[in-house]
């Protein structure tokens, strides 16, 4: 019962004119596999790390031709045998996959599994193209973060659904809400869960695109007492402020020093920041915010550096101040738990999805991606039905 | 009522043969200060930095003359107007120093004051040449660590000062637990108060001087499962396994390579330690501490580094582990309720302190000294009476 149906299929970088909609066949479900007829879908900059990349440099991760995307959302059309936790019909989002053995699955958030970027990054063949026959090897990979999304139809892994089934939204609703599954828990959750914020906390947010803007959200409701936003562009600090952000430092027009003395005298009269998050992974910036925070303070890196990213620590200044710096994945989400208390946020009006999204048509792709790329759309979401 | 006693005065490096038993008469009491009289003090790798240091480089917080000395036990002599922890005749040991207004003091542990350098490794001035007039402004440095214990007497800030009255320790014992104020309590507490650890630990510890075995008699008592002791010397080796490492690995004789396999290799069949406590601050083993850890683990930095010690970490990496590097002073210890559980510990039979101490007479601390600086005595402590 190979499905047909539609995808953007990436068989080179974006900026070469190299994606496009394309007939595509889906192989066979497996039986820990779901088949999700997709309604929305998200783009986010690991979309674009993988399919915007020549494919020569050696860089992991970056093969074509596959299906990208990873912030789905829609119903499913079919669940394997194996599956308990959906069925046919079911309104889901799409959020990462995860191997549920290793160390780190057994007792630790799944986001850290260690074997997260084979599953996620390279995931498995799961597109022919149409004109193919239905019996062939599939050559198209699919199972990007355990979902392709960017497909009419994709088959995924069963532990990327979350069934939704029982919040009763709307398909507009669901349509909003499909970036849920990466950026935006990945904000919250790491002020929420991994940071245990709290309204004695002077919180400094680098880089504020959806995960960022999703972290001041949840600032603001976890009652911090400082929210100081940092972008280097002004639509972002306007954005920030009318989501909560106490105070913005525009990094594009400051020294390293200005930059440190503006975050400090916005935290508690110059104590610093007691928390950072930061998406840019940016070394000086990131430098910078080890200056920046007070003693004991939590410096939390969420964006991915660049493979030639290296954060060099003054040992003897950093023990003393007994701060600590350590990565987070996904805000340490239990994706079936979490995603419903984000859900719960929004409908309280607490956590305004909309105003990050902007819908385009799924014939739109790039539109959708230059409006990312400069900077005009926080995030980017493709409309399939 | 200046009083008059002897004490190590340090008047330049003691390799240089600077450091000398003078009599010195000590200034009048602050209303917040105690005087002592020492009974004995352990030495610590501390006391060499700022007294073995030429005076002309620069470094901070060598300077002379003083009198170093910071893991002090004795009895109370007298006690200034506004002390209400102790009284005339309290046995007492002695901790750091610390503001107790700070930021950190206010809610955290106050080994991390924001003050603490200032307070413990700068001191003041507490005696004269005993030679010199009883009026005359004091010349030579007190306080360190708020204490300054290498003297048959000193004056001390009220907040080192753990009175332990209560538990009726004799005199053998009172000379015997004296470095608990500071290297014991700082591996014992890492272990206990900062890294939580617990049965399901594997615990690396690098450096096996005081602060290291305390830490391998503290994850023992906590039940974790493998706790691994790395040192250079075999004594030390030998020492960790009979306090209960389950493992040690010689540095002496491996490479980086080597030595992180080992490491794994010991650690729940590859998977690496869960958590490590550096006593080294060696670049290159904390790099390697990077590498045989799990996902997920803490890297605790516990030794002081060197100014010019930098740790390099490769964010990507690092963030995906979502590993923790930080450090902490003093084992977090709240020394009034901490070092009373550390005593509970020791007559219990799980804090063998005993077995890391060996006593020198006053007279001796040159010997002392020297027993340290080869290996040979892992903690001298003394006796000056």
């Amino acid at each position: 019962m190979a499905t047909p149906s539609k995808a953007i299929v990436s068989r080179g970088p974006f900026s070469e004119g190299k994606w496009a909609i394309e007939p595509v066949t889906l192989r066979e479900l497996k039986e820990d596999e779901v088949l999700v007829e997709i309604i929305a879908s998200g783009i986010c900059h690991t979309d674009l790390h993988c399919g915007n990349t020549p494919d020569d440099k050696g860089v992991p991760a970056v093969f074509y031709p596959r299906v990208l995307g990873h912030e789905g959302s829609g119903y499913v059309k079919a669940a394997g045998s194996a599956v308990t936790s959906v069925q046919e019909g079911d309104a889901v989002l799409l959020s990462f996959s995860y191997c549920g053995e290793c160390h780190v699955c057994q007792t630790g958030p799944p986001s850290h599994c260690t074997k997260f970027f084979e599953i996620n990054f390279m995931g498995e063949p799961v597109f022919s193209p149409a004109s193919g026959s239905s019996e062939s090897t599939p050559t198209i990979g699919g199972r990007f973060f355990g979902q392709s999304s960017f497909g009419g139809h994709t088959i995924v892994s069963s532990k990327c659904v979350v069934n939704v089934s029982s919040l009763a939204l709307s398909r507009e609703e669901l349509r909003l809400l499909a970036p849920l599954g990466c950026g935006l828990q990945t904000g919250a959750g790491t002020v929420i869960n991994v940071a245990k914020a709290g309204p004695e906390d002077s919180i400094a947010i680098i880089g504020l695109g959806g995960v960022g803007l999703a972290a001041v959200m949840a600032a603001k409701n976890a009652g911090c007492k400082r929210i100081i936003g940092l972008d280097r562009l002004s639509s972002r600090l306007d954005t920030a402020r009318e989501l909560g952000a106490t105070d913005v430092v525009d990094t594009s027009d400051k020294s390293t020093e200005e930059l440190v003395s503006a975050v400090k005298e916005a935290s508690d009269g110059g104590l610093g920041a007691t928390i950072v998050i930061d998406t840019s992974a940016y070394p000086p910036l990131v430098s910078a915010a080890v200056q920046f925070t007070r003693y004991l303070a939590q410096i939390i890196q969420v964006g991915t550096g660049m493979p030639e990213a290296y954060l060099n620590l003054h040992m003897q200044s950093f023990m003393v101040s007994g701060k600590k710096y350590y990565g987070a994945v996904q805000g340490h989400s239990r994706t079936s738990q979490y995603i419903p208390e984000l859900i719960r946020w929004w409908r309280e009006g607490k956590f305004p999805v909309e105003k990050l999204v902007k819908f385009f048509d799924f014939e739109d792709f790039a539109g959708a991606i230059r409006g990312m790329g400069d900077g005009s759309v926080v995030k980017p979401v493709l409309v399939w039905r």
